[in-house]
């Protein structure tokens, strides 16, 4: 599991008083930082040097965020494919599980335009942390 | 089906060259205006007044979106239920359908907290706006 | 003058039933696509051939921009330097002038690291969108 | 002195691989929060409660921001008036000052419509946070 705790920022809150459903995208999106790391450790954005791109995310809004308490996004690796693999995030404020989603990334090779496996010590790495049986209950 | 125009912003390409994933959220969440004022057409946002609540979004990512081509967003109603409704988008620029994704929206009273039925006449205005057949093939 | 109408999103409304300051950021910077394309008319970003980087904005806030209003955009040339010129920005909803700012941007060669002269075709192009003298009574 | 830190995000960067200008407004915004506290604690957001709006803001771009390294924002208070109060705001990467700005923010009663002075308690609490003299040199 990857952790991090993010502040609801002021235009965040929306106008019925809570997170906006968009900011998740923002907020699974840093949390996919450390997962980003084992594929570029430098994060280099480069045609040449970055090897993911994004097919697919989706989110359920189950409990209203608001502004005034940290929020903890839990993240885990779902599945590993041969050339793509699945995020799973939460988003915590005050005990309560508020959204979660997933995102499908995909091995890229952006000169050649083409899909590319996963080299087997990213697996390795990626099955550290793999979503425990009892959380998929959730 | 709803469309509107969307000129990509600058700061809305990623490092990669290409519109960012959680771009796509607000161009589809903007997409829904229209929608939003069959419910409310003066787009009150107010706990007594405002009627829905998100439950999910998901969104494919296809082909690649770029800056120096305007963004065609098409939206569809793709389900009537008795509470809830889903939209369903499609994003589409020089001819190519780059991204689509839905949007679940569940009639809502934020006053006493609890999910409401769709007006017959709220039902019969969405479904002026029916997903056809053929489109649920893409 | 260049003027672009921007809808609203529910997103953009803050917990107090305003367009969060920072949208207009993000507006404004669309409102300067057309001055982008006077120095690359194809908008290719890429540090070989982008040929602007900027310096500094500044933004007044003067009135309240709601939700179920269009906005206007109305974008001018306010100063023509050696290197670097201002763009200033007006947001209009309903007849109001709600929001007033400014961009500097900086001719740039990002191979060299270095600033460059603007070329006097830019110049010229630029000079038929200057502030008009009344307008800066505003 | 207020110091927060922050990892960038990937769609944070642009097409430059750069941080975004507008990404700046969000992150001094979200380095207001502490400032936003002390007027009113509990980060409630609602038209009689908060007591803030934003009179204006400005930024400076000084240096590149990438994608690899965690920012660190701090922030002083500038000036204390007595209806307004001025925020200043500094973003460090890899120990360069990469941008400033500041936000003026005024002391205001969304009921009446109508700006308030600033309460002496807050104006003591305000004080303790004031940019040092040789700072504002930088």
């Amino acid at each position: 599991m990857f952790t991090i705790n993010i502040s609801p920022r002021f235009g965040d809150i929306d106008g019925l008083g809570h997170v906006n459903n968009t900011v998740l995208a923002a907020w699974f999106e840093l949390a996919r930082n450390p997962i980003f790391r084992i594929f570029m450790p430098e994060l280099t954005l480069s045609h040449d040097k970055w090897p993911l791109i994004m097919a697919h995310t989706d989110y359920d809004f189950i409990d209203q965020l608001f502004f005034r308490y940290d929020v903890e996004i839990r993240s885990y690796i779902s599945r590993i494919g041969s050339k793509s693999f699945t995020v799973y995030h939460e988003a915590w404020q005050q005990g309560r599980l508020c959204a979660k989603g997933s995102a499908v990334l995909v091995c890229y090779d952006f000169i050649k335009n083409q899909t590319v496996e996963i080299a087997q010590d990213k697996k390795n790495l990626l099955s550290k942390h793999l979503l425990p049986q009892d959380a998929s209950k959730i």
